[in-house]
């Protein structure tokens, strides 16, 4: 039973109380003055009503769009509203005003308002559907991942964004003043992760990774938040591909099930059925790029040209926009990834989704002996490393695992062009603000 | 339905395969010779099971406890095998060793063993159950908060942990290089979750925040995990405290459902009834620990030692060793939370449990004008936190809410004297590694 603080009622509620005088909390979100009768929508988390009074009366209130009101008033069915009912407005109390010229109302047609003009007036911007909206997918997103990992044992762990050194050897990292000393900012928790594999076998993690991108795209962030999974005992890569394939199905099901109208409103296609993503071996796809797009260009990893061109062909062939590429060159990739055969490939995979990579992932060296070859062949020194090595002396299964860039995720599925536009306060080389 | 990686079956699901032939993974838990017969207690993330093989057979594989192994073998009733079953081992295959000489073992009794050690080899210490337990607790307990939340029509989000300022004006925080400026890690989302309730009205987020502390006491990280809570629409910091009983009353009776054994073997007691937890006035604290204790040196805030007493209080008084302390003094406060009374109160409170504050809530000013007047007062500049207060134009109702510290809360949950033991990667002011 959902709960209001004291004696008011949510807007969702209003029909369990025809004939009954309700005190309403929220927002003025439309106003309407028709002679003597006056249209007031108010609207709060749970949904908008249609509140009417005499035009006089609320004329001396001096109400604007965006104002905050309390409302009391009588309930009665109208057939014609929404919400299935409409309220007789018996007293409206200004609880906080709004400043008056703002520069879009809640209510605006809001795609000719500027990206920067929504961030500087995020809260404004929340309480239209078409912001808010992705932020409220994004959330169910996240609830959904969770409730599918844990219900294939997976355990969330929470580790450390604050750490000695980078995962890969130390670029692009944010540094910080950690007392006396100098500490960085996680890019991934791709160790910890493979530690807890150690310990739980299976793990996730929500959370916030850092890279100090020099450059400001449509794609990049300086600040994101990753979506993380890494469990033990695998055979190989496709192991860790059939679980994405299932995580994802288990997603997009959800989604659909509660957010079809939402989905209708920003997307043009349903949602790809992951279940049927093909997963093509890197060869194979420069073969295919070559034959089709007429691309001699690419030999060791895609660009964002290729990975649209994967995509265009995966739903030509396969009627699903999504598509996982395993076996990239092992130089391309980082030291801990496993090989996938004698001849340079490596374990390693990405997903393409509608256009764009939003997954890294592979199966992982699991042998402390492979990882310090590894690293001595890439003219690293293992000694460096040793905080990590040791744990791989404890007892480490054969593992895999990915990662999901949330917010490239939810861009896709909502088909919004700048990866900014799922982020409710976006970090780049140039914004620090809000 | 619980899927496994290829043909490995989960130890959980043996008692599906009697008189079959099934692979399980796992670590060696234990290995017991008894003359021609060796026991194996293998471990996954699932259960225990009991391998029985022929001893010479074994010996030849140099198995020793925390080896990562497969098993191929016959699965038969048992009625002493806490699973209802045993394997009679057919093959064993080593997937990975562990380094020989290690400090303790999985199964080891670990109460001897330090602190430092355990970090210093946390996946084997995971394995463990008496550490293992608190983050399966922990887990738990994150999944709990975020699905009552979710019933109540809380939106979950995300916000950035990389700020331009302090919250409250800027003490300990950690000072980073952001390309060419300075930034800081957040202390808190204070500012952030209060915009997003002139949003969705309604919203939790749980994240990292950051706090330099110069010390390293037991109860202080410099990262820690922050469960935020913040909802509008509210009469006063009574419908906060409210929620958050009702919030915590959820989370126990989850636990208490899920987990009774683990509480168990770690709390004497049962755990608090919260919906029954007292709300007591700052004052009427302060004369009942004149009455009972003789403390008469408090006069603006409470310390540990008073924490612990009025728990012990409340205990007596209620049965319930938690307690909400309402109207601290305002000056003690930050500057944005809304006032009480005439005479200095502020509506704000804490949640004491079990001896210790693990919530800091109340209800906050929600007028620009308030907060202005405010920030003066305290010799503060407004126009220094215009970015903040400007969102305060935008529509914002009355509002509170709360955190709760998830180290600390975990901690008192499982009777653990030190909240690092609540953190799987503790950092403190000495503390960078692993």
């Amino acid at each position: 039973m959902l709960r209001a603080a004291s004696q008011r009622v949510f807007i969702q509620s209003l029909a369990a109380f025809v004939h009954q005088e309700v005190t309403l909390r929220g927002w003025v979100y439309r106003l309407r003055v028709l002679g003597k009768t006056t249209f007031v929508i108010l609207k709060d988390c749970s949904g908008e009503a249609q509140c009417v009074g005499a035009s006089g009366v609320i004329r001396e209130l001096h109400l604007k769009a965006e104002d905050v009101i309390e409302v009391r008033g009588s309930v009665r069915a109208d057939q014609r509203a929404k919400s299935g009912c409409e309220v007789s407005i018996l007293e409206v109390r200004v609880l906080n005003r709004a400043a008056a010229n703002l520069p879009f109302n809640a209510a605006s047609d809001i795609e000719s308002v500027g990206l920067e003009t929504l961030l500087e007036h995020r809260p404004l911007a929340l309480r239209n559907p078409l912001v808010g909206d992705v932020f409220q997918v994004q959330a169910a997103l996240l609830k959904l991942f969770r409730e599918y990992l844990s219900s294939q044992r997976f355990t969330e762990i929470i580790t450390s964004k604050i750490v000695a050194s980078g995962t890969e050897g130390g670029t692009n990292l944010f540094a910080l003043k950690y007392f006396d000393r100098i500490a960085y900012l996680a890019q991934s928790p791709q160790f910890y992760k493979e530690h807890c594999v150690a310990g739980f076998e299976r793990v996730f993690e929500t959370g916030h990774v850092y890279r100090a991108e020099p450059h400001a795209t449509s794609r990049h962030l300086t600040e994101y938040y990753s979506l993380d999974v890494e469990f033990g005992f695998i055979d190989g890569p496709e192991d860790v591909i059939q679980l994405e394939r299932e995580l994802l199905a288990y997603i997009f099901e959800g989604l659909q099930k509660s957010y079809a109208p939402i989905l209708d409103a920003h997307r043009k296609t349903p949602l790809p059925q992951m279940l049927n993503a093909p997963c093509w071996e890197f060869e194979e796809c420069l073969e295919l790029l070559k034959e089709h797009f007429h691309r001699a260009d690419l030999t060791d990893d895609l660009d964002p040209e290729a990975e649209r061109q994967l995509c265009q062909l995966a739903k030509d062939k396969t009627g699903s926009s999504a598509v996982f590429v395993l076996g990239f060159p092992l130089g391309a990739r980082p030291f801990y990834t496993a090989p996938r055969d004698a001849h340079g490939a490596a374990n390693s995979f990405d997903l393409l989704f509608e256009g764009i990579e939003i997954t890294t992932g592979g199966q992982r060296l699991h042998r402390r002996d492979d990882l310090e070859s590894a690293l001595r062949g890439r003219g690293m020194e293992p000694a460096n490393f040793e905080s990590h090595l040791r744990m791989f002396d404890l007892g480490m299964p054969p593992h895999g695992g990915f990662a999901i860039g949330l917010e490239r995720l939810t861009a896709r599925i909502l088909d919004l062009p700048n990866v900014r536009q799922a982020v409710l306060y976006p970090r780049d080389r140039y914004r620090l603000t809000p």
